[in-house]
């Protein structure tokens, strides 16, 4: 079977690609494992070198015919995961609606014209909760989202869930929890602190944390969340009923919790590379965040979550190769 | 001040033009009443001999220029009606998403544009909901629309909250419930027995009703809906906090208590008019719709539903000028 990753150049696009060459197979629609014929990333930019056995593909999601052209007729995995951040998205509106909202609608209909209706996963996520919201969320919280970004998000969640009622593709969104730790640079994303004060103090910077340290975070790992991605795809059609949205499983960590555990990982030392400089404009959109969720359905159809951040963290320092020093 | 009215030429918007003439005024942001200078309507067709102190345009909200074109530079209120009704977007989801979401972007992007903020009402639907409901739906349940119109109301209800958070506008959605009595003819509209059932019957002819009559139907009278959009314009922007989206009240009534309620208005031959005809494509989209609400905050926002359904019949006999057989 062929596949399309939509921003498969990204961290969380190419780590999955990466994991489905390892694994070699995914879910036909018949619920048998089939292998994988070719894996094709749809993106702006991808990381140097990438594995000669995906197939990259260099453009704009949005722009006229090019999510047409790169959609093989015989494709029957889709991943969608390109998107403007959420601070991006506030800070320029019209390209956050052209990217996140035309953008998906142009995917959705090049499906649509697909030879067979093809699965598709949406990256969807957390910021689609905001406004009055009760302690802890669960499976019936109505998305009130308070930014753009997040109202991108449930409108692409409605969008797929229609077009998978009508049968033009089969469709499931996962709302992600905040992903820790990434690697590489901040980025324009509000949540973009949530891995600096991890990833730089272990590479021996100093990290600058715009909220306070109380901030609890709703999270979930760079493994886990492949997984989850996976999983979603080869969950069969009729494990998801009448709803196609799902919040995925996450554990809620304090800032000062995670600082703590980063001492506990990689010493004192480490930890005390974490300096909190309050910045208002992000520390408004995190505030309107949610913090603690029960997701019994999600439980219930095999997600997971990390076991506690301690082995978030090691997980990171292994995964990048990461020395630390001597206990 | 200048007001525009999409769907201005159909039935709810054609009455709430009339209203507004008849009133004379709507609240300017400063919350006092002032005088409106012009209604302007926008629809793809007019009543014959429409009020001369109505300015009519023909045009399609979806077309390019369109609504740029009609929406003068200082209008301050905006009623946004126009849509493709339910079972049409079901049949044509083409025109669905071209009329009911590009139609309402191009709307909200002229309003943007607009000298000062104007203040808009989104006519959305219970529509919305869907999947698996709760015996009594509130302010708490999340749509899961099963139509792409209700998948379409949803998404402008999102698209107006984002708008109105960005200072673009100041949106005010309300879920309405179906309608009854509509005057005219039947519709495509998957929810047009409901009116057909008593109308049909008060002039003297037979109609065929397409579900049981244990069918419950949540409903508002046009004299209410017409009330509910001028007062839901009237409310101060402070009174809709970080939800601008809102569940009418209505009541609920089986097409069983409808027709003895049209028995005991119109006589028992009038009630005899109904003929119960299934059809399953429409049954199929009704029995998907709720029946049941409460709904604490419209209530408390001073919004009102009628007292009873022989009101309702009486009403429409009197808006219509009918004469009933002597008792």
């Amino acid at each position: 079977m062929k596949v399309m990753i939509t921003g498969g150049g990204g961290f969380i696009g190419y780590r999955l690609a990466r994991k489905l060459l390892e694994r070699g197979t995914l879910a036909g629609a018949d619920g048998a494992q089939q292998p994988i014929e070719r894996i094709k990333l749809l993106d702006t930019a991808f990381p140097p070198r990438p594995d000669p056995r995906l197939v990259c593909v260099a453009g704009d999601l949005a722009a006229p015919g090019v999510i047409a052209d790169a959609l093989e007729a015989d494709t029957a995995a889709v991943f969608h995961l390109a998107a403007v951040v959420s601070a991006g998205a506030e800070a320029d509106f019209d390209l956050g609606y052209r990217v996140n909202l035309d953008g998906t609608r142009l995917l959705l209909e090049a499906c649509r014209r697909l030879a067979r209706p093809p699965r598709l996963v949406f990256a969807s996520s957390v910021a689609a909760f905001g406004g009055a919201l009760p302690a802890v969320l669960d499976d019936s919280t109505t998305p009130n989202p308070q930014t753009s970004y997040g109202t991108q998000k449930v409108i692409g969640e409605y969008l797929v869930s229609d077009y998978s009622r009508k049968g033009f593709l089969d469709g499931r969104s996962l709302r992600l929890p905040t992903i820790v730790v990434r690697p590489g640079k901040p980025n324009l994303a509000a949540s973009s602190f949530a891995s600096s004060i991890f990833r730089e103090p272990l590479n021996g910077v100093e990290a600058s944390c715009p909220v306070p340290e109380s901030t609890g975070i709703w999270l979930l790992s760079p493994r886990r969340v492949v997984d989850a991605f996976v999983h979603a795809h080869d969950l069969p059609q009729s494990a998801w009923g009448t709803s196609r949205v799902l919040n995925l499983p996450g554990i809620t960590v304090t800032v000062r919790e995670g600082v703590a555990a980063l001492g506990r990982i990689a010493g004192e030392r480490a930890a005390a590379r974490v300096r909190f400089q309050l910045d208002d404009r992000i520390n408004r959109i995190v505030q309107g965040w949610p913090v603690r969720f029960e997701t019994p359905r999600a439980l219930a159809l095999g997600f997971s979550a990390d076991p506690d951040i301690d082995t978030v963290l090691r997980d990171y320092v292994a995964d990048e190769g990461i020395e630390l020093p001597a206990a």
